[in-house]
């Protein structure tokens, strides 16, 4: 099974494609779509879907796996995250994917081991799963394989609980 | 000028196409987009994708002005109005609208002459503005109008604040 994992955000949206096959992970691809700074959140919002789209496009995954949101800080950057999230949720719908959901600390509970890790030790583990030269940057695009990794912990969209409401 | 006024949600978003020339308004058509509750968010937000566009393509709208978020009450019914808000602005800029956002007191403001207009007192002037027989049903087809109008009095774009950060 393929899965694409998303860190949604506007400035930066970080992607990993994971193929999880007999409980072995390895990455087909990763990286972050960045938008710049100072244009209208609408360009931004455009540029994402169709990065987003050409990514899918190319990887074919067959799942996809996105970080839920939780505004704990700046409500205005959350509602911007957000507009973006809803980008990444129509561009997995448009291509037929099954999307689950997951929080951070059920990420960090299926690649650390422990749902309160700090962020260095989830890359530290993702580097590792997947056998890397080197920690994934930047981080999106770490926190996006973690993503990808925990779904395919949980086995994929036939034993992952559904979140969306 | 033909401005698409836009109240978004996720279960309901308002919409009005309101043709303002020489300071008289009237409304070309006007609606809600419902998506199903207990359907999955991202087949809703696919919904107001295909429907919006499909509106989009049919008026043939000048530019799009949208209501503004504040997260004063549920912050989760906040995060799925955003993502809502996030298919808007795309369709918007897929189709090369220049949109401007508009906060409640301004649309108020604009419409009725006082930032804290009441609902009932918005839906009235709206009603008699475009000489409709009835008012607009649901508030939020109405609340688009308002928006529409809005952006019409501000003189479209060439005069209107652009709030996107």
């Amino acid at each position: 099974m393929i899965i694409l994992g998303i860190d949604p955000g506007l400035a930066i949206v970080g992607w990993g494609v994971v193929e999880c096959s007999r409980g072995r992970f390895r990455t087909l691809g990763y990286g972050a779509i960045r938008t710049p700074a100072g244009t209208r959140t609408e360009e931004r919002l455009l540029l994402i879907y169709k990065e987003l789209s050409a990514i899918i496009a190319h990887f074919h995954p067959d799942e996809m796996a996105v970080e839920e949101l939780f505004f704990t800080n700046n409500i205005t950057t959350g509602i911007r995250v957000a507009e973006a999230r809803g980008i990444v949720l129509l561009c997995g719908e448009q291509n037929k994917l099954p999307i689950a959901e997951y929080t951070p600390p059920q990420v960090k509970q299926a690649v650390v081991g422990y749902g309160k890790a700090e962020k260095k030790q989830v890359i530290t583990m993702v580097t590792s799963i997947l056998r890397l030269a080197e920690p994934p940057k930047p981080d999106d695009t770490a926190d996006a394989l973690a993503i990808a990794i925990c779904h395919g912990h949980c086995g994929g969209s036939r034993l992952a609980p559904y979140f969306n409401k």
